[in-house]
């Protein structure tokens, strides 16, 4: 019953994979080493939104980018975002051991007591994460974030940087330093694109989205853009986000709204299980909108503001794991039925960072037993009796055992969508988590084994 | 300074990806699916040794192979070890929470207070793991340890099973219990290569180690066989170990032993961090050794008892490693300078499970910046100021910062050995951790992809 089609849809996934072998093997072999890596080359990957979106212009903040020749040649790899006098600040940062000295330089200016009436400025490079290089990388964020105080008349300590690239490389600040002045002279309303294509390592599309929120007093918008792929760009020199609003609050109340909507929105997102050492997510508020103050997060305004800014922070991160590095799928692991938070978030990891998994979803083999193993891994609290897996509506296996109408030509045919859902349900308690992530692919590998070349 | 060297030692690296892709192509394209999985098309690891070892025969102990067609066609897929009468047993298996039937089985005869004039009997399927089969997965293996139990003479909580394979498929096992008075007849103590054999799944060359102690009263032997590659085997059903002895020693000291030496040699590999529902590992001591029985754990006989089997075990699991899915590198990940053991086991598991380092090994690709990162993300306790990075004797980086002498050259030049050694010292403490694992490679997700079919 059903073998016939079992052995076509078979055939179909070797033959998808011999195409997919000599596309890999057609692109793969240059004729000799080219000299400096060309972004060209790697194809726009197929999770890739049709376009980059239009973003309001945020009153207060202006962009420029520049190529300062860090590391790329023939592409931006620099951009400068100011900020206006009065807006309020909020960040989160990566919590590796080994931080670059550019985050603990944030971290540290995020502390301080501000002058709330000075401006700020965000400046950034990719090519060069600045990452593991001691005293010197220090003395470089201190040249760079002075060099833009400077130009914009700022104190040093409203100026922030992010650098993104090869880890353990003295960065040339010089560089970076020689291209701020120009930097300031074309700094511009309209050039958040620009800057969201500069900040790009091996991203194969700019990531930018936004959202307005309607008050009484005027409308709020919202822009951000983010470059990499979660863990998963090469150097690990990865997540770097920019968010930027007109709205009017306080750098207390922004904070906290981003502490608590980072958990379900980029702290869910995994390509490859490796944490960076560079990730940074700034977000400003200018102040410059029409409407009122949000001074209490209870009232309405507050609410609006902050579910639209969860929905810029998901979308952004959402396009991160569009862009991770090979992946063909975007999928969503739905842990339900756990008795804490915690425990659905260890086994949401768990699933999506499953090699196993992964590389199943690659090949389109409906490896519900591969879940099952994780979920069993994971450290969670999971009884195998109470356990459901699902794909999609689909239910495979509950009760501990598969279903009795269980189809693998059902399940073998979901598997070739491009959006899935793996639903694990615990059958424990009440708390959920979802997590996003990509599949597995061999053009993970060829990005990876490599990329210093 | 070096420059021409790096950029051929670079085309070097794209020449050897262009073989292997070019390789792959080759391999990969069948002309139409095979109809049954055939082990033939996979190729022996390049990390096996030369050669299966001589075993010695441990006297009380017997083995067979059969082919039950459980999965495979033209193989051999069960096997059978008789323990003789008054033998010990100890055993330890995988903490998954979705642990496969079999192994709930075994726990509990083991925890069992037994008639230790019985004696005992294993017996091990490979081709489908009867994990997550519900109250079918218990009553299979009701079914086949009757069977041997019934065959044999022994009382039933006497017989342990092993499955391996396919999760969440019914067990065949009538297939398995029609195989059974066959493995009777067929009982011979020099069986134990031909049973290695019969437990491999998509193992490459089945594993097997022994060791000898001198005592004043006679020769204590050794031997042991395995299957699987850590986490790595498809299905998850992968690492599975058999011990055999003539020590006489009692089953509480037996334990104790084996459980102490589990977390330097099965608990310190790691090929692709997914844990296994089915991993088991038993030792059965038979005590016909002329050797005096060993009572006491601080006698001189107990711990060159005891090294011997630590030996065997660190053997048993390197060859595992060795096995990886797709491995081309041999890599010691060696932590020292740890506050604690159980920070130092952290490090060393998230450099060994990165899979950026493990593509960056993959590539030859001296990429020291992703073990600093991997360090950052353990959860460990580390300072990135007293860090130490060495590859080999070659120190890279230390006080936060490349050294000063560092020789990309040099680096890449290590990097093309097929045994490498990544030294993390973390500079706070003396605690040290050393864990074993392979490169990843496109072979892995060739083999895992499309597993199934």
């Amino acid at each position: 019953m059903g073998k016939k089609k079992e052995l076509e849809a078979r055939i179909d996934r070797l033959k998808a994979k011999v195409r997919a072998l000599k596309g890999k093997l057609g692109e793969s072999a240059p004729a000799k080493a080219p000299a400096t890596p060309s972004k060209a080359k790697n194809p726009i990957s197929p999770l890739a939104p049709a376009a980059f979106p239009a973003l309001p212009v945020i009153e207060g903040v202006a962009f420029a980018a520049a190529a300062a020749g860090v590391r790329y040649a023939g592409r931006t790899d620099v951009m400068l975002a100011r900020i206006a006098p009065g807006a309020s600040l909020a960040g989160v940062f990566t919590t590796s051991a080994t931080r670059a000295a550019c985050v603990l330089d944030c971290q540290a200016k995020l502390a301080d007591t501000v002058d709330e009436s000075a401006g700020a400025a965000i400046l950034v490079n990719s090519g060069n994460a600045n990452a593991f290089t001691g005293a010197a990388g220090q003395a470089s964020v201190d040249a760079v974030t002075t060099a833009v105080a400077d130009a914009l008349g700022l104190p040093a300590n409203r100026v922030f940087s992010s650098s993104t690239g090869v880890i353990g490389e003295p960065l040339p600040h010089e560089r970076i330093v020689a291209a701020v002045p120009g930097l300031v002279d074309a700094l511009d309303a309209e050039g958040m694109e620009a800057a969201a294509r500069a900040i790009m390592t091996t991203d194969t599309f700019p990531k930018g989205a936004s959202a307005e929120v309607e008050t009484e007093g005027g409308v709020i918008h919202l822009a951000g853009i983010a470059k990499g792929s979660g863990m998963i760009a090469p150097n690990m020199a990865t997540m770097l986000v920019y968010i930027f609003t007109d709205a009017k609050i306080s750098a207390k109340l922004l904070q906290k709204m981003l502490s608590r909507q980072v958990d379900d929105t980029f702290n869910a997102i995994t390509v490859d299980s490796d944490t960076s050492t560079s990730d940074a997510l700034i977000l400003a508020a200018t102040g410059k909108s029409p409407a009122a103050e949000i001074t209490d997060l209870r009232s309405k305004v507050a609410k609006d503001f902050e579910a639209a800014l969860r929905g810029v922070m998901m979308d952004l991160a959402h396009q991160v794991v569009r862009d991770g590095e090979g992946a063909t799928k975007f999928v969503e692991v739905r842990v339900s039925g756990a008795e804490t938070v915690a425990d659905a978030h260890k086994v949401a990891m768990a699933v999506a960072n499953s090699p196993l998994v992964k590389t199943a979803i690659a090949g389109e083999d409906a490896n519900w037993g591969r879940v099952v193993a994780a979920v069993g891994k994971s450290g969670a609290k999971a009884d195998r009796d109470t356990l459901r897996i699902s794909f999609g509506e689909m239910v495979l296996a509950e009760k501990g055992a598969r279903v009795p109408d269980y189809s693998e030509e059902a399940a073998s045919a979901y598997m070739k969508g491009q959006e899935l859902v793996i639903g694990v349900d615990l059958g424990l308690g009440a708390a959920a988590k979802s997590v996003f992530t990509c599949d597995l692919t061999h053009r993970y590998i060829d990005i990876n084994a490599d990329y210093r070349s």
